[in-house]
């Protein structure tokens, strides 16, 4: 079968990946499950693990078949597997987990001890055939669309993940910030809405991107070119701050504004990366504020994600591109030319 | 009578504050208290004070008397107060509330959109009287000594404060870490073990501070001089990390344990200051884990931690001097010199 | 001036109360505050305290001015009130707090030590003139209407108090159960669908009810005279029952139907009363069910129910009645011929 | 091998169960585990399920090997088990629970869709083998003797999962009221004040029990044979109540004294059953208190209960029997006759 792999950490999209022809994974273990790719959302964290930024935070082995937002169809089962059997429909949380460690235990299945990450330590899904188990598969409700629906199980989750720890503590009348309304953001903005009563500003560069939160349901929207983040917080809070804010973007410019815009007591999640915190621990005292890094959301999150997804509260802004066309994904997310999200379909 | 002030910023602790005769506080207000006072407690606040360290988070003019760790007799009341009458021996909450604001309707007294906080935005308590309000006092049981308890009116409930927001999250078998063990570390330490069941590791490079760690019910204690902390936590967890780690320091050096330090899920509870939180949104969003600034305890957990203190939970080191020997004391903090609490005795 | 007084306990409601001339309240309290009414719902706790049913709960002396939904305009203040001053438009919680008791400190409000409430322990509001504190009265956004938004102060908030308890444990597609769809269960509804993204099933005896449910954002109906309430529910959930349900009525039958209905770990909340809680023990250990009594919401979360109000997300259904016709309208919700909430608005 | 099986329901206890010879249990699943169990302990459960009283809530099949509170040493494991090895000591949680399931996934296995319980719907453990899944078993520290940490299988976990639930809701002050100190009760004392630093009072009808309670940490004690609770508790509370209600008896005695001994707000925990839950909905809504019914514990509450045996904060009182014995066992306990918790150990 034919599968997107990196051989060389690189800083040139261009050529980051290559269609190799490598062979159909087949369920060895009995809990195993192979899933026929679908759709195959393109993140970027995959241009961050194509420059090489994760090789100190996880062990990983070249060559590495990208890919960790998929949806497919079941293809083989092992011999213990109940939950699907082959034909479902089903989307692949990222993550395969062993369900005894502790974390696991606890429903804590991403601090799981002995993992695997598809795309990132392990083989994913850039590719017509994706290797994965029975703990990390759901099946899909009738009419989703697993093409339509595969960035879910990586900017979905993780999106509503952490919009789910700002809903626990937004009351009707708080105010929350969307920094960034872009793949994950405009998917953030969404379950906010749907999860909560809080009035929503949100922040983004692209004035497109403002319109769209606009219409799924940001109350205020602001351009740091035209405006002071900062100032209209302030001004739409009576100088009480924001409850919550979501940062989708991380960079060192929108962690900065979390001692002037986050409320008392309030949370600055930290969603994407690429820039640093950095505040003096006066300020964190001072504001009594926190940033609370977020990482990608739990199996039984993806489960309530799927659920709003088929009460039709959350919509996707996919565009679908061929395989063969990765690498051109892969340079447009890095010139930030994609509207929405890519889904890659494999043939 | 006389008061400590602080007339200038400075650098210079021996000649910080001078002691001036002013006039004796009178009730004017309806709920005002004043209170005799029978114990200051020096704060290394009160040195990042002097310093002109918060005059760009908080508004403060000069003269000011300072002190903010206060308890004695209650000398005057206004018309309205219910609370307390002359003669009644009160520990008093730092902070002067309004009671009407949505904060303090929340119970978030320490958010109090019309607050005063002795000995930073309005006069203290290195003075033989302090002027505040009902919202800010506390009734002490019988038997329990003013001047021995007046540290925890600031030291006491922050370090509550803190351990409080930890204890939510610390099952029996978890770790916690306390970094610092003197003036709120000793404290805090005492607050942990009495709200939870954790394993408690010390960390502190004075060796009669680990020794006292040891007496205060930690199981382990570090010394980074000897040994390299994310080691030896890693050793002691096996391999999880700390699901809670107590910062009374807030240097550079010790925000940065975090990512090698604090389980996944876990906080870095940033309660000391003077340093700064810097680290790669990357690190916060792969570990999970949270920088949480945390301010002074609430007025209920004053209530609180004078519980544990009336139930013998929580005991007090704590050296006595004379308000003229204020300086000598600023100095001495400058140079970790004091041994457990300074508590000022006013004449 | 006019006021609806209670001078004996009854079951006739034809002449529960007597238009009396007594008179009208001034401040005298520095925190007073004097409201002239212009809107005064009519709660079927109303009929409860005419018929003596509240005695045995709390202190009260005859004669009494009834009301505790209450909205007007403010006449006059005391000399310490600053939140508010004459003129302004506000709605009144019911309790008048004290501000200094633990439970004021914690923000527990209707827990207060020494609280009096309007119509049930000291004199309420179908009168012209109302006199309650500071602590107990909330500015109007503009555009609110203090007749229109009367009811919310004690339908409303008791509606919103429930329902934020239910919210913190309900996960997109988790099951919620509203039963009883009249003056606080159609508030309950709407707060539930703005909060939250649950499956919400509305159960009611009147057909109109079902239909205003659905017109405000009910998924499923059920009419326990034409099915079987716990087998819809068993069927909607696949077996698993509903996670919460809010039971606003508070029949025996309808408390019944807890060990058949609720989710394990789940919750019935108590919120309407008249009925009795009956279960053999074993059935709560046996499916973990917890029944929750649940009383009158707190000053701020009338604070942000007005929010949401102010947002559109929660409207009233009122009908207006003179003070003169307050018995008709005692009458009329006994025989469950009101529809939606009675407002009596004074001369 | 021997097993004590049930092959009738009945009230007799003297002869409820009868010594068979059966055979002695292989792995045939891949996760399958065989425990050679060194310990059994007898729970009041054994005496319900021999009465018929679950035959209601749970399919059962006659006869039925009774047992739930196993520990012993792994026999034998299947081809797929990873967390423990033959000769493994280990404690066996009593539920066999998918993994698969939402509840497994969210760390709610108690709750498993597709769970078996020892001795109640499946096989059980008084016997010399015992057949359980990798999901229900826990390796033991080294120096837990597998025959004395039995009982914390079952009548620990149930303690410790409810004693964790009142323990979030407990501030230092507060008081908590521990109904029965029995084979449940003595080890949730134990547990409360492990966790917590409330003010304790234990209440049972037998003086060697609240002599035990106090030296297990209670601080006061009641006997209502002598003392009237409501009139004990209120007079320690100063009119308050008490926030948390252990009640490990569940009469309609023990269940009745919550509207009176419950603080506004807070919860009475019925873990144990029996007799029944009777309130007006009033009383509930009044005092907005709850009647939560609490199951047995999840797993990882049994891996943080094993910690806290480890650190020396539990320690059980238990008696051991032969198997041949287990008639006299459920007849003693029938008549209260059993001091600690009776372990039965297989030949």
């Amino acid at each position: 079968m034919q599968a997107a792999r990196l051989h060389e950490y690189t800083d040139d999209m261009s050529e980051a990946l290559s269609i190799d022809e490598v062979d159909r994974p087949e369920p060895t273990d009995p809990d195993d499950v192979v899933v026929e790719v679908e759709g195959a959302g393109w993140c970027q964290t995959d241009n961050h693990i194509i420059e090489g930024m994760w090789t100190e935070y996880v062990p990983q082995e070249l060559p590495l078949t990208l890919g960790h937002e998929n949806a497919g169809v079941v293809a083989a089962v092992g011999d213990e597997v109940e939950l699907v059997s082959e034909g479902d429909p089903v989307i692949c949380h990222p993550v395969q987990t062993c369900g005894t460690c502790r974390p696991c235990r606890l429903g804590e299945d991403m601090y799981c001890e002995n993992s695997a990450f598809n795309g990132l330590t392990t083989d994913g899904g850039f590719a017509e055939y994706l290797l994965t188990n029975e703990r990390a598969v759901i099946p899909l409700p009738e009419g989703v669309d697993p093409t339509d629906i595969a960035p879910h199980a990586d900017a979905g989750i993780t999106a509503y993940h952490a919009v789910k720890k700002a809903v626990g503590e937004l009351n009707p009348g708080d105010h929350a910030v969307v920094i960034g309304v872009g793949g994950l953001g405009h998917i953030g903005l969404q379950c906010l809405n749907a999860m909560s009563a809080a009035t929503i500003t949100a922040v983004d560069l692209k004035t497109e991107a403002l319109e769209l939160a606009g219409d799924l349901g940001a109350h205020h929207t602001i351009n740091p070119e035209n405006e002071d983040v900062p100032d209209v917080i302030e001004s739409l809070t009576d100088g009480t701050g924001a409850a919550q804010v979501l940062d989708f973007v991380g960079a060192d410019e929108t962690t900065g504004y979390a001692p002037d815009v986050v409320a008392a007591g309030g949370d600055h999640h930290v969603i994407g990366y690429g820039g640093h915190v950095h505040e003096p621990a006066q300020a964190l005292v001072n504001g009594e504020f926190s940033f609370r890094g977020t990482l990608v959301g739990k199996y039984a999150e993806l489960q309530e994600l799927v659920a709003l997804v088929d009460h039709g509260e959350v919509e996707l802004h996919t565009s679908r591109y061929d395989l063969e066309e990765i690498n051109t994904v892969a340079e447009q997310l890095e010139h930030r030319e994609i509207e929405g999200r890519a889904v890659v379909v494999p043939p």
